[in-house]
């Protein structure tokens, strides 16, 4: 497949996962008006979908209902967008930026700000176990994997070792821990979802995208880290160079430019992998662990 | 059955869903360790546990296994527990103490009290989805029970009413739409999952179920003003007169004292009314509306 047959695969997701998205979302005129604004905010309009396109790359590679992925997709797509509003807030990263527009709580206020990641949450699990999505069985399943991603073990948790890590010198080892937890439990929760979507589930996919998810997570963290040094505010949308100026341990403060860069590779190399044996039937995944690897470099 | 079955009743199940909040809250020594041991902190050791209450007092009254039970009535704790955290934190309520102790912001720190919060929701979905409690249907519409209660158009949703209605005044209407949302959500969901552990559901009494915790919902918040206006601090275990300090419409400031209290006798009726077919198999259920109505006064 070429580079513009999947530059209109993955912006065909983007919209589809925009109008699922603003499916599920409460309409602006339905009480609390100003939450529900500000929740639609928070998630429409904005952001490379990356978890959507990961969980539909997997969903293809497992012969999945893309309609069914849909919703798995919206669900990851909402706690993503929770985590970066509470994210931003200004007793976490307190960053005035997000998507090139004021964050939520800048554009709101601080309380509502709360309510909208809070309510996010709840409204992803909500779409997870609409009746009638999949078999009960493999939607509670599903419940299961991204409360576990989300929570204290999981995306949470590497927020907590994040703050904790402020003004520390990490190791390797440990900067890893943190974005295994931070970004990459996510980022396999999107993963494996669009693979669970499949009515017939096979064992050994389900494996390959589970390896494939792990080292594209660490991947897509080193490539942020990298993107933060290199390029400027107007093109990354949010506030660049914020991490090492927080004295946030990163990939290129431990490493530097080009041993990150090279790390970076290497995750990819590992990636794809465990996906040669399926060939042709795993290059939008292939596709798709390029276009995290060298997005803007 | 006598107050005295209804005191050790009530004690038994408190005890029971501390041991079952502290087994599925991850260890004090489980990285992030901060986490860990402020979500503990947040969820352990305190409260009257009124939703628990009334899982197993609805559990009970459809024939469910109290240990299923333990399961649903631990996950609406969490979640409770959880919208006290954020309840607190300086950009909404700015509360410093709770259960009598530091709430969790003072005791920690903002970030973390945030990260508390999140964490306990993800958790409460965790423990609902977990494999094998029940049907997976079954299991299924719980989690959608909780979701729904929890999001924008329940108990955060009620949180954003709340916050808009402070220094406005109210209506009796306005004030019950927003009490409705913000505690009645999750307490009518604590009942109905409470009655969904059941094996075999009764239509008829998952129905007479739904009525009850409706009125006992709203009795529950009507009893909360009362006592905010009379009890002091140390009684209360939380700072007394705040609302009324915040300028925040309560029953108490638009009803007056003894409009209120005859409110909360008419709402206790309305809500043992639906259990008058079932005689003594409800009387659990009478005790507990009786326990919500007179607590304090």
């Amino acid at each position: 497949m070429s580079d513009l047959d999947f530059s209109n695969w993955s912006k065909g997701i983007q919209q589809r996962t925009e109008a699922v998205l603003d499916r599920l979302l409460p309409a602006n005129n339905i009480i609390p008006t100003k939450l529900h604004e500000a929740m639609r905010y928070a998630t429409l309009g904005g952001g490379k979908r990356v978890r959507a396109l990961l969980a539909h790359g997997a969903g293809e590679f497992c012969h999945a209902d893309a309609k069914k992925v849909d919703i798995a997709a919206a669900a990851v797509e909402m706690i993503h967008a929770y985590s970066l509003v509470h994210d931003d807030m200004p007793c976490m990263d307190d960053d005035d930026l997000r998507r090139g527009k004021p964050s939520c709580h800048k554009q709101f206020d601080d309380a509502t700000a709360l309510l909208v990641g809070d309510a996010l949450q709840s409204l992803a699990f909500q779409a997870l176990s609409n009746p009638g999505l999949l078999a009960p069985q493999q939607q509670l399943e599903m419940v299961q994997l991204l409360a576990i991603a989300s929570g204290s073990r999981g995306m949470a948790g590497g927020q907590a070792i994040d703050l904790a890590s402020v003004g520390q010198s990490l190791t390797q080892t440990e900067l890893e821990y943190m974005h295994i937890h931070k970004t990459g439990a996510l980022i396999r929760a999107a993963t494996l979802l669009g693979g669970h979507c499949a009515s017939q589930q096979e064992a050994d996919r389900i494996h390959a995208l589970g390896q494939y998810a792990q080292n594209i997570g660490l991947a897509f963290q080193v490539v942020d880290d990298i993107l933060d040094t290199e390029a400027d505010t107007a093109t990354l949308g949010k506030t660049a160079g914020k991490d090492a100026d927080d004295n946030k341990p990163t990939y290129v403060t431990i490493l530097g430019l080009a041993r990150a860069k090279a790390l970076a590779q290497e995750l990819y190399d590992q990636a794809i992998a465990p996906l040669q044996p399926y060939g042709e039937q795993a290059s939008r995944l292939v596709q798709l662990a390029q276009f995290i690897t060298n997005r803007g470099f």
